[in-house]
């Protein structure tokens, strides 16, 4: 890829996120990105063939800059940033939404966006035990070992964003995210 | 509704149940739930107009079968009873698949099946609480009450659904909930 076509996609990504954020998944068309960035439709698609590789591309870039973000932190996060990513979420329904749409649709045969999926649950389970094991050693006060407890923390952090997206007044997703690694924690709640 | 209407539309949620089991979410097309059925697929436009009114259809009779069919034991299921039914939950993917891509998709604007998952997710988690008062009493072993376990519960079952139709060889769903389970009722695991 050369420099310029990278740019013009990091470009492209950009307006994504921003189209995301102020519409929403449904309002995310092509054509709306397209507009945003000077593009006509079929221009954009030189770049991006579908909405799907285009919203994979997007979630890509959002993995990323979050994990990026944090890196002055040492090589593996605090689970106490991870309370903060998820308070951050909360601020950011359009992408979580577009994170909860295409998450369900991977798991179809040959969805476009199932390799994405596959790859990115296995390394963030992996960085969820790192975390953990970081943070309790090989046991953890709950009494599981990260390994068996990592798919539990990103299976709640999944669950909750549909529960918040639905119905956000009946569902505080960071308090419950919160109530959930003091239960990994042994910490207790009040 | 009239009596053989009704007994047409349970015919054909029987047969899209079938089909689903067979061929998943995306080989349950109109075409071949109406073939089964012996309608042609405008006939079937009758009963049910789009697909996603159908999948509703067969997700909310799954429910009032899996809340039915453990009616015998009482009137709140035992926790127990809930690892059962993720137990079980693991041996038909075809329609947890169903059930994962509309719930993901539910979550946009004016989705037709989002009504549906509003309203299922709030009379679930009001289950799920009146299930964690009956086993445990108004606050459970880790600390929490029912109320505020309720939403990690069914997060936990519908974010292990994802990990486990994306890569079912690294994802125990079943073993994964009862570390869950024995988490919330701080018997420890091992």
């Amino acid at each position: 890829m050369s420099r310029t076509t990278g740019d013009r996609r990091a470009e492209i990504i950009q307006a994504a996120v921003e189209v995301i954020a102020e519409r929403g998944y449904r309002g995310a068309s092509l054509g709306a990105v397209a507009e945003r960035v000077g593009l006509t439709q079929q221009g954009l698609l030189h770049y991006f063939p579908t909405k799907e590789a285009l919203l994979v591309a997007v979630l890509a870039a959002r993995d990323q800059w979050d994990v990026a973000s944090t890196a002055l932190h040492g090589t593996t996060w605090p689970l106490e940033m991870l309370t903060s990513l998820v308070e951050y979420n909360a601020t950011r329904p359009g992408i979580v939404q577009t994170f909860t749409v295409l998450a369900g649709d991977s798991v179809t045969e040959d969805h476009p966006a199932r390799a994405y999926f596959e790859e990115r649950y296995r390394w963030v389970r992996e960085g969820a035990a790192d975390m953990l094991r970081a943070e309790f050693g090989e046991r953890l006060p709950g009494g599981l070992t990260p390994e068996r407890a990592a798919p539990l923390l990103v299976a709640v952090m999944d669950g909750l964003q549909v529960q918040w997206l639905l119905d956000p007044a009946a569902v505080d997703m960071a308090a419950a995210f919160r109530d959930f690694v003091a239960l990994l924690g042994g910490t207790g709640n009040t």
